[in-house]
């Protein structure tokens, strides 16, 4: 057992929200509470960015309903950023503010670029000698960290998005008309883990139920192979339903998209398009009537659609973050293991930050059929356990009613600090 | 009272579907039972086109799970179509094949175009002296039929995309990043109901929630102002989330969208476009970041997310329409009539069929505000009683379960008979 470290605690958010994010909040603050050595429970707003600006919130001050909101509300409650600390001067004075506010424990829920940061936070406060554990909580739809086996937020957007093209196949089903291709642009920047989610939606007794066709990025896109596929299919069904993951790219790396590319603060490609070229592809190509939809950021924050399974992990994730910092661990991530020698039952673990930051973890090969445009059992076995259940939104005069904290703001102690933008 | 008519009943949907179009299935079925001047209960599949090809079901047949599942069974359980009838031939093979199955009553549930059908189909029947009762149903997601208070799916519809638009918000909000326009595109083709309806997401007391500005077909849009309402939006919120209705014009009636256009079979331009295009405008002439999502066909078989007073009205509907049968009238379609004086109550009434044929409703202009992108309390007051209770959709291992109607087969009496495509 460790030496018990004293002080306050800081939890943020950061990167792209999920459904779920705020859920790993509350397990971070209810856990919180049941710990003697963390004094002050602080949030700090918008990610690192906040930090160093010195954006903290008082988290025990809010009352037991907002926190428990918090397991239904969408979006970052305490606000997130892409900003990446760039200098030397960033990191010093990210440490100088958690020096100020005696922050002994940081719990950074993100991707994992900011993984990435939260072992160079680490790594820094070890290397000035400056007691602090810090431990990350995952957070992303795009389900591609590794080590943990999943993550929280991939279980609420896949089961959003099958549910909606289970519902999608029901009206496209029932249109007389014939030889309609619906393509659904689903997120998912360099790994297929959403658009396979898609596959959930088919009936387990009907092999030619929707969806026909997902395209991933993992599998390079062909032109001609697609409008065989979508011929194929046609000549079997009233309809084609596509889907299709942002970050289709040809066998040359190029994104399939109609729009043109901007950068993000990380140098990823801005993309959003490629449900549009391939409905277009289909119409111009074949004689068929053709219609897209983009579900974009709606898909991440819908909890009215959310997995319980899921914000029940990002809940577990968010304690077992608090426990492990208790326990004296530092510098690594919660993951999330699967251990289903008897039903599915999911437990957390550790990782080292290190392996986490930057990795990217694809679709296993072997988990796509060889048609390329399908997933086989692998997948359904492995993805099914995390949609079950449905989380529970209070709605109130027909609308869902999302909490808002009260950000108490703790008092400034150091002088401004100008952002490296 | 009027003669008892002893006879056969067809029911047939046509159009696009709504989260609703089966709640109207189950309540003309459901109340067909009870009245024994009604013998078989069929039903025609893909609508009209069915009717001419002889495809009739029975749908007394089908189980008592079945008909209660039509009732969150999201697209059109029976298949619609948008055949129009075009010929003397057309009508005439109507009017054989309801001669040949002994159909005296005809609930036919539809938009404007289908109650046009329907209207000529009564006064053919009527001039030839076949004795036939024709009621409409009224259904669409457009909530543009004149005569009734509102539509059937157009409550549903409304809900899911407030509650979308809501959940948006929350996630647009917690992102770090300051200026991003979100522009959201939904259906509408020539009224503006829709995208009004995503007036509902504001909160009551923040009249500067999302969404910040609503763009409707009913007012030209204008580049200009378009760049200003943003600039203004901007100056105050983190985030600018744009509502725009895929019917959106300019000043000289074309289509403000993207896509190249084609039209149906009723001449109605296919749209489309309309946000990606205001996304494009905003990156382009503002330094900020832009989204798009677009809803398509998803927004109207959101049954996840559907209206209970939607669903149930839907129902009414649909008993309505076998009452209004069996006592005699026809030519005839169901309207909901509101009557508030003392909270919202709705009833059924019923309107000349000719009355609706082809007319459409358009927001009220004093509905919207003076500054042309947003809604004042008159619309909230119609809107907010559409949209109360949710439809609990059964789901199992994770996924909705929706009903697939067994279709069993009723016996073809006439030679098959060529489409005039």
């Amino acid at each position: 057992m460790s030496e018990e470290l004293l002080g306050n605690c800081l939890v943020a958010q950061s990167g792209g929200p999920t459904s779920v994010i705020n859920s790993s909040l509350a397990g971070v603050v209810s856990e919180a509470l049941n710990h003697e050595c963390i004094e002050e429970i602080y949030g700090g707003l918008n990610g690192v960015q906040g930090i160093l600006q010195e954006q903290l919130i008082d988290l025990a001050s809010e009352s037991q309903q907002n926190i428990r909101g918090l397991r239904y509300t969408p979006g970052a409650a305490l606000g997130t950023c892409r900003y990446k600390l760039r200098s030397e001067a960033d990191f010093d004075r990210v440490l100088e503010v958690f020096e100020a506010h005696n922050i002994r424990y940081f719990f950074y829920a993100g991707g994992n670029d900011s993984q990435d940061t939260a072992d160079k936070i680490s790594k820094l406060a070890q290397k000035k000698g400056y007691a602090l554990r810090v431990i990350g909580v995952p957070k992303t739809i795009d389900n591609d960290l590794v080590t943990t086996d999943h993550t929280p937020g991939y279980g609420s957007v896949i089961k959003y998005i099958s549910t909606s093209i289970r519902e999608i196949a029901c009206d496209n089903g029932g249109m007389g008309q014939h030889d309609l291709v619906q393509v659904v642009e689903v997120m998912g920047r360099s790994a297929g883990w959403i658009a396979a989610g898609a596959a959930l939606a088919k009936y387990k007794d009907n092999p030619n139920s929707a969806p026909h066709l997902i395209y991933l990025p993992e599998v390079p896109f062909s032109e001609e192979k697609y409008i065989q596929d979508v011929t194929k299919v046609l000549q079997k069904e009233k309809f084609c339903l596509v889907v299709v993951g942002e970050g289709l790219v040809d066998a040359d790396g190029n994104y399939v998209s109609t729009d043109s590319q901007s950068a993000d603060a990380f140098g990823h490609s801005q993309l959003g398009g490629a449900g549009e070229y391939l409905r277009r592809l289909a119409e111009e190509n074949l004689s068929v009537k053709a219609r897209s939809i983009k579900l974009g950021m709606a898909q991440r924050a819908a909890v009215h659609c959310a997995s319980k399974a899921d914000s029940d992990e990002a809940y577990m994730a968010g304690q077992a973050a608090v426990r492990a910092a208790v326990a004296g661990e530092t510098d690594k991530m919660v993951i999330l293991v699967r251990s289903d020698n008897d039903g599915y039952v999911c437990e957390t673990g550790l990782a080292p930050l290190s392996e986490i930051a930057n990795g990217v973890k694809l679709l296993p090969e072997s988990w796509i059929n060889e048609d390329g445009v399908s997933m086989n059992y692998n997948f359904i076995k492995y993805a099914l356990p995390l949609i079950q259940g449905e989380v529970e939104v209070p709605f109130d005069n027909g609308m869902p009613q999302y909490i808002d904290l009260k950000k108490i703001k703790v008092d400034r102690k150091l002088a401004a600090y100008t952002l490296n933008t």
